[in-house]
């Protein structure tokens, strides 16, 4: 099993809206076969480890040894069509004798229909072996089909004084370029990246995902992650935030009155009520599964107030930027200590003197 | 050289006001015998190597193995009878043939001496190996002689937010246990405990390390280091801060005006002008060596202000006090980022979630 997670990962920027999924086939204590769920609309992964099995032993031995097999999944097998075939199908079509399931499917289509159809089809099945850490593999996918909602990352980057900004807006360079560079490859994970209009009209980023296949080390013909630009408010003056369109992504504006529509852009327009909850919605039905929010200080907070997140990640500059500078997070406090909000910090990493801690809601 | 630096380290909490001093004698590529200073008073390192020596191989072989052998130690060997005689007498006297050091001791009165006087008896020398590994280890000894003033540390905890305390003043619990019985090994590292005058009012804290000789890993005979406590203010009303008296450590107190002296208690008036700068001269005459500023915010803020710090220690905990509550650190904004006040990560630990975050200045 924890070979399955390792192969799993490998599909970590390419998978979404499906699962990281592995899978490793056994016979007589040996690897028979192995794969991974590579890219969404591609080839399950019990279906790659039984390709890979006939590749490595030749059809016909390959499916001498599938027969009495145990196959390895870090998720349970679907049973369902959708791009591909079930799984199902294929674990009893080759004689397959047991399947070891990290968890069921959270999705309420299959969830525990997969290991059904393999009980009925004979096939012995253990589900929960090292249940944690296939949940933890698959946050993202848990959370899509447990809350209707895209995975949510906040992202800031504050001086040691927990400051984003100086008074007059300056903040570009609290954080060091490989702080930055790590960034990127949190752009890469998500589908979506969302800032405020304000972030958009001042600093006219690009949002942009910049690293190259090699350094995300993904297969020669994988596509390059590309998250589309989530902007919470009106763009009216497109020009000083064309660079967010110099990539051809998807932009959707989304916000309480009307928007421009064009190639590329969907505005979309809600109540005040329930507006990010709404959104967020919207952006799940649009396969977007993750997001990484960036800022600025107004967007953020309205997550956190809104228990709209799943992680926070802070990079920490060894810089103070003192008392008259804008505070990363301006929260409401709490009446007393044991009612403020915690959270549970899940790793800690740094990079050149910034330290980047990630923390779990 | 290494090893030296690593018997050193087991002076950590009984040397000051020395430096830690370790030294290690080789013979035909074979240790003939090491040794550490331990205690302030007590036999120096080179001293310590020489008996070792003699204990392993009996007088009359070792006396036979130290001629023509090398010394490896930390710091230059002195010059000068203080507690104890110069150390390059022995050296001489053993008829070692080479001395190598890491760096030279930063007292004026040897700074160099010591190597000269080993030169004059024909003995070979080394000055420079392992040189920046040296200074690390001896911080406080260099900071003293070059500066003039305690080694001083700044702790704070505080918030994910930057926030020290709710605006009602309620923050005992901010950092976990762990984090707390982390913070009794640093007081076990200092000479001194500086707090300012609110603080004692207002938590009655006792200031005094509470671990035991086996949790500081100590010799049987080590006297157990129990910093002297140092209070920014006067204590007027004794009653309410009668903790920090409890274990008959000895107080200072300091202000701008009279206050009360008494046995264990002594209060120094200073002016307003270059306060803090000329308090930090009279510690370090009283052989306070080293500080811990536990706080409050304002004591805290002062001696960055002043740029009257060598290391910032933050515990943050995952909790969220939010815009009403105090922050940790309260200083003046500069202009533009590239004015601002830059530190330098030296280490990132973590203590059950609560990050530890040490920068030196």
């Amino acid at each position: 099993m924890a070979r399955a997670i390792e192969l799993a990962q490998k599909g970590q920027f390419t998978t979404q809206p499906n699962p990281m999924v592995g899978c490793v086939i056994v016979k007589n204590n040996q690897i028979i076969g192995e794969g991974w769920h590579q890219v969404f609309g591609g080839d399950h992964a019990e279906i790659k480890a039984i390709k890979n099995c006939k590749k490595i032993f030749g059809t016909k031995k390959a499916l001498q040894l599938l027969k009495g097999s145990t196959l390895y999944v870090n998720l349970e097998p679907c049973s369902i069509t959708n791009n591909t075939p079930p799984c199902t199908d294929a674990v009893s079509h080759h004689g397959i004798k047991k399947v070891v399931c990290g968890t069921l499917d959270p999705n309420p289509k299959i969830n525990g229909a997969g290991i059904k159809l393999l009980k009925n089809a004979g096939i012995q099945t253990v589900v929960g072996v090292l249940k944690q850490e296939c949940e933890a593999l698959n946050r993202i996918f848990f959370i899509n089909h447990r809350q209707a909602r895209p995975y949510i990352i906040l992202k800031s980057a504050q001086s040691l004084d927990g400051k984003i900004a100086l008074k007059n807006g300056a903040s570009s360079w609290i954080s060091n370029s490989a702080s930055r560079q790590d960034t990127h490859l949190m752009r890469a994970r998500v589908k979506g990246i969302l800032v405020g209009k304000n972030t958009v009209l001042s600093d006219n980023p690009a949002l942009t995902m910049r690293l190259d296949r090699k350094q995300l080390k993904l297969l020669k013909n994988a596509p390059l992650p590309q998250p589309i630009k989530i902007i919470l408010g009106n763009l009216t003056h497109l020009k000083s935030a064309k660079n967010i369109f110099s990539n051809n992504a998807k932009v959707i504006t989304a916000s309480c009155s009307k928007g421009l529509s064009k190639r590329n852009l969907e505005h979309i327009q809600y109540q005040p009520k329930n507006f990010l909850q709404n959104l967020m919605k919207d952006l799940l039905e649009r396969n977007v599964t993750s997001i990484l929010v960036e800022g600025g200080q107004e967007t953020l907070n309205a997550f956190i107030r809104n228990n709209l997140f799943d992680e926070l990640v802070l990079y920490t500059a060894p810089i103070i930027l003192g008392n008259k500078s804008l505070s990363a997070l301006n929260l409401e406090s709490p009446l007393g200590i044991k009612e403020a909000s915690k959270l549970k910090l899940q790793a800690v990493e740094t990079f050149n003197g910034d330290i980047k801690a990630t923390y779990y809601a």
